[in-house]
């Protein structure tokens, strides 16, 4: 306790925490109130919410133009109006989800009278961390109201100013909804991100959305459970049974459609079957769109034979080295090795990839079987780009983040990630010593509608 | 690779890893027919096995006479024929069960001709680091082997022969039923854990099952996800509408059945309405079955009024002092607090529990959907003792441990534990690119069924 009065931000964890349990036992009705009232309140302060974005954009200009902070960054902090409103849209939409607490996922009778059933719960308190976008935090906040988890956040200082307009707008409206105002949190200085890694016990779950850096630096400095990704390592294994036409139009997409992101491809496998008839025409239409290629040996020298007959300019061409295939780029680059068989790919990419997505192409589904069965990423793919690993486009509705974790969550994580489960039990007076000895009652254990718990 | 030439376990580890992708292209018949000629094996060596757990015995006699051993580990450590054919039923009902990989938990059209699924997957590597009962490793390897997982063993020295027997027939068993020995180690000496705690990469779930001091260990030294709880500090709420009946008889049970489970109750929180009415009976019957009492200031100054009068021995109880409500007895010890509120035990519970297993005594059953929405703990019961929590009593045919964990797996953790998930995409050449920009394609995001995956 005495520790939490001088830490202002353990302080405010272990008081989101109190809180989680009001939320906990808050009623469907209740929250999607409070998500439509914060709806509400988001539109009525549109006009003060665009001026005070207005100010962080200047503020982060004369950052660019001084060279401290990147164009893409500060195209990223933009919240104009029709963000705004596909933000304020996408919390109402929210709002008219299922509810999704006490959702039971087994329900059991063990004897008469005594019944199991496993329930959908919050996690308790959830902290997330992250870096520029402002529109990411009421849609994070939405997710975790709706799924009844208590939430600090911690913004970018660029978008510091709209940060705390859209968080006092959302809070305000919540607590005037009857929610718990500790419930909700919004910290600022970098030093407060330390006082909430050692926030155990208050804080059961860490989401960093940001930099590599960001996310291994949070990783390493806190046993708080971490959902996120440090790597996004995506391989597309192309198959003897490919359709070449799909495969470089899928690589291609894969590749270029948004390079920096997590879920774009950085290394591609090509079946020795299909090598020399797929080789030239991918290089070159990568290399229409500006993708540095980087050639194993033996695709090197295939190409070499061909590069003039097929207009691929082999002096971009580089050679790939070991450190390639571990490598996400985060660029228009891409690494291209020949493989020998599928077991081979299926190695390859459980030795380096970081376990996100890959994508198979190929007309033979049987073998994709095999594939998917064998390779351990949260998303396996037939035919598809490894782009579309993403929370909208799964139909989770929105997300806070993907998950490399082996164990739940894992993926695109909505709303579905953000609860847990427990157990309850309800008898008339049981105890375990009638189920043992000499004259043990036996345990009916027969499943039974979910309805009645 | 160098690190692990010197490093047997690791070694060990990273075979088992390389292994676990063959084990998870396997077929349901394929591992059910390993489970059979393993339960077949055990049956064969039954003798030998016996024989071997004798020499632990007798060696383990000679520790006990020594004072080195306690009498209660010496007992867990014989494993009778009797206990054998109880592991062996096990095994082949864990063989009847149904298949617990590729169960489909959503299915969904994103667009036409584009379906994810998400399927339930093997984790991995699962290390399970267990003391003295041998019969717990045949059970454990059981489940990791139906559910697809690798699995790295570690044993009690005390057991050492038993485990080897074990191990070595299920191996040679499995193996011949065409499983990649490989998925299968066991480890033997001490200094061989740390390797397995420095295994990231390899090892992808570590499972304690022993005393609160090792799993304790263990969780500070690994980056591992640990599968486990240092503390068992379960609680029974006895509210205003309780049946006294079956209060008294559920809080006996789960203190005095088996006092050194981690399930058994070690703080009794009493609402003052009913105070006056049980406390009396409550403590003359706990202390028939020989529990101390740790009374805090309210129920020590009510009982002492009327000790004499119930035949309670006064001089027998104590004063609670503050850390009586964060520790773990394991032992013939209770702690009993006056309550004001239902409130007021929910926070008790919360602030000093171990989000194990709580139980609340009530007839009114609406106060306890409040007392089971804010609770956080794996299991929240009514009218049952604590001691149900269980993997066998929930009907999971086997646990591998019980997790309090706020995430999966919690609670006892049986085959459903033991696997997640991965999702799948089945395109026909779907790019991302089609569903941005101005003639951007709609999602369909509609359920279909799971069976076409």
């Amino acid at each position: 306790m005495d520790a939490c009065a001088e830490q202002p931000v353990l302080k405010a964890a272990q008081l989101a925490k109190l809180a989680s349990t009001s939320l906990a036992g808050l009623s469907s009705e209740q929250k999607n109130n409070a998500l439509l009232a914060i709806a509400d309140a988001l539109e009525e302060k549109a006009e003060a919410i665009a001026a005070e974005n207005h100010k962080d954009m200047e503020a982060a200009r004369i950052r660019v133009d001084k060279g401290e902070l990147n164009e893409s960054l500060y195209q990223r902090l933009k919240l104009d109006k029709a963000k705004l409103h596909g933000v304020i849209a996408g919390i109402r939409q929210i709002a008219s989800m299922p509810e999704p607490i006490g959702i039971a996922t087994l329900a059991r009778e063990l004897d008469a009278d005594l019944n199991l059933y496993r329930l959908s719960c919050p996690i308790g308190v959830v902290a997330i961390i992250f870096e520029s976008r402002p529109e990411a935090m009421p849609q994070i906040l939405s997710l975790c109201l709706k799924t009844s988890n208590a939430v600090v956040l911690k913004g970018g200082t660029e978008a510091e100013k709209s940060n705390r307009i859209l968080f006092d707008t959302m809070q305000n409206a919540a607590a005037r909804a009857g929610l718990p105002a500790e419930a909700f949190a919004l910290i600022e200085t970098r030093a407060d991100v330390k006082q909430l890694l050692n926030a155990e016990g208050f804080v059961d779950l860490i989401i960093p959305r940001g930099s590599n850096d960001l996310v291994r630096f949070i990783q390493n400095n806190t046993r708080i459970p971490v959902l996120g990704h440090a790597d996004g390592i995506c391989h597309i294994y192309v198959d003897k049974t490919a359709d070449l036409k799909k495969a470089i139009a899928i690589i291609t997409d894969a590749k270029t459609q948004y390079p920096s992101a997590c879920n774009a491809v950085e290394t591609v496998l090509l079946h020795k079957d299909v090598l020399c008839a797929i080789l030239p025409t991918l290089c070159k239409t990568l290399q229409s769109y500006h993708v540095e290629l980087r050639l194993d040996p033996f695709c090197y020298s295939q190409l070499e034979k061909v590069a003039t007959e097929h207009g691929v300019e082999m002096s971009k061409v580089k050679r790939a080295t070991e450190d390639d295939w571990s490598t996400e780029y985060c660029d228009l680059i891409i690494s291209i090795k020949s493989i020998d068989s599928m077991q081979d790919a299926i190695k390859h990419i459980n030795k380096y990839g970081s376990g996100h997505t890959e994508a198979m192409i190929a007309e033979d589904k049987n073998s994709f079987q095999e594939f998917f069965a064998q390779v351990n990423s949260a998303g396996v793919y037939l035919n598809a780009s490894t782009r579309f690993a993403d929370g909208f486009r799964y139909g989770f509705g929105a997300e806070v983040g993907i998950s490399t974790a082996r164990m739940h969550p894992r993926g695109p994580v909505g709303i579905e990630g953000l609860v847990s489960y427990k157990y309850k039990l309800l008898g008339n007076g049981h105890i375990v010593g009638d189920y043992t000895g000499a004259r043990a009652k036996q345990f009916t254990h027969r499943d039974i509608p979910t309805e009645q718990n």
